[in-house]
């Protein structure tokens, strides 16, 4: 009995976005035909300036994978005092045939890609196909994903981007343009730059409504990413009024997701959810259904999208020989 | 940053019975005095033959470490499909400080020592100062490592040992005797053996009563080890009326342990446990008042006592260079 363990730099090398996407795709469907067990997740809040580490818990059982992701974030002393990120995160894999431990991974990649695949996965389900222009509330890392994804399924022609920061903007647009040849117009207002979206893409995990809904034009696809927790809040509430919701779980997104404020300020009730984005994948319910309609894909993150990816990973890993055996016992 | 390793056969090199005795009495003191939390664990069970594996973890704020338990059990089929035993355990430790992945640990070895050493533990608190004769129903590895632990604290002059299975029984006798000297008595009725205790010991995992409060003398210690969940019990609940009741975790024990069984009978109220054991240990509460009290110690065992267990052992593994530093990340 033998455990893989696996670094970051094999993670990277070891799985491509185009896997991710179809890994997370994989995820969202079987979340929806009663193939996911994902209880709920425990963890250890620490006084300041420590953050939390959580510890979430999903298991598979096409795969037959039990993944268990332990987190850390927030830890805002780290580089300097203890000369690691302020969050880390691994990946342990179980075969649920056994119960043993067959893999640990370095797992600090996968919340950036498995998040960036979803809104692809997103976009795929739910976005005009004549989209051609994306607008970037924020430019940070996962914004970086998001693009990264999403440029792997669809023609990007141009993208808007916001940043309160003009440094940070300008940085946003020298990286994707010279990795992705996308050009970036760097806005100067929010609402310049959400006028323009056929796609708006929201990753600031900012603390109150970014988007006023009467700067969202019909048709616009919007991924809002930002919001997985109780207190963040990037849309205003009032844009969920006319539009089509769907969610990657509603019991997480009505709890603590985006979704929370709309339904906090009733306006409108857990009805109004259109469905689970698992539930359209699998063709139970519509996608987009007018060139009009404004759509919006409220996105938690999921123990499952961790599982099936890092199941993906550890696959490859298996199947080229990369990576290092260690035997815990005889 | 690296992270440790350590394999069934170094833990089992790196920490001796009387450090763990140690170390599961500073957890219940810690559990006592607001150095711990520890979340509601959580697992997955699976449909037979496969068993459940859980998911403990605790964090200790004297040691600044999280630790996380993964452990299996109950997989019938292991030993013949999978080449693996039926149940499996891993502790991962965290440095509560950064929130890094310090240690990843065998933790097969680390339940039966760390609970063997909670009896003894009780013993030194609850048992009469001139008790020589343990009586053991059980005669499995825990009924063991029971008398490994209590052989380290208090002179044992002879043991009366009880199963069912006469060959299992003689094992039993066979083993203890040449392990550590200590004659053992093989008892011809449960009855028999329970009368002559001073201190009882019970580790079958039952799952009805197996001891009859009238067999049980005035004075005796019993350690309730075998009822760590719902729907096992060993003892009879009318024990509990006029003896001296200390639990290892009150919310845990009545919800899982012995003390369920005389609550739901209402043989005894909340009101009637005398207190958990680590304020008998820091000297809030009276341990035995007299040599003819009947002492209960129920343990369901908690995930701190892994946490200063595997903690010590890590302490070890750093001092003493055994174990292999994996990177994950540079």
């Amino acid at each position: 009995m033998k455990t893989l363990l696996l670094k970051k730099d094999e993670v990277r090398r070891l799985i491509g976005m185009t896997e991710v996407i179809d890994a997370v795709e994989e995820a969202y469907k079987a979340f929806n035909s009663d193939q996911v067990e994902q209880p709920d997740y425990i963890g250890i809040d620490l006084p300041s300036p420590r953050g939390e580490i959580d510890f979430k818990l999903g298991y598979y059982k096409a795969n037959e994978v039990i993944s268990m992701k332990a987190s850390s974030g927030g830890f805002l002393d780290n580089p300097t005092a203890h000369g690691v990120p302020n969050g880390m995160a691994t990946i342990f894999l179980f075969d649920a045939r056994s119960g043993a431990l067959i893999c640990v991974m370095d797992g600090s990649l996968i919340l950036g890609l498995r998040t960036g695949a979803s809104g692809a996965v997103s976009v795929k389900a739910l976005a005009r196909k004549d989209a051609r222009k994306i607008t970037s509330v924020g430019t940070g890392n996962q914004a970086r994903m998001q693009i990264r994804a999403i440029n792997e399924i669809m023609k990007i022609e141009e993208l808007h981007a916001w940043d309160n920061n003009r440094d940070t903007l300008f940085k946003y647009k020298t990286d994707i343009e010279s990795e992705y040849g996308i050009p970036v117009i760097m806005a100067n207002s929010k609402k310049e730059a959400v006028e323009q979206a056929d796609i708006l893409i929201t990753t600031t995990r900012g603390k109150g409504s970014l988007v006023e809904a009467d700067w969202v034009k019909p048709g616009t696809h919007i991924v809002a990413i930002g919001t997985d927790q109780r207190g963040k809040q990037e849309l205003d509430p009032e844009l969920f009024r006319n539009a089509k919701l769907v969610v990657d779980s509603i019991s997480q997104c009505t709890e603590k997701g985006e979704t929370w404020h709309p339904l906090d300020r009733n306006i409108i009730t857990r009805n109004d959810i259109h469905g689970e984005i698992g539930e359209v994948l699998l063709g139970w319910k519509p996608g987009r259904e007018s060139d009009d309609e404004i759509t919006i894909f409220d996105s938690t993150g999921m123990a499952i999208q961790d599982n099936t990816t890092a199941s993906k990973i550890y696959q490859n890993a298996v199947a080229n020989n990369v990576g290092t055996f260690f035997q815990f016992f005889e």
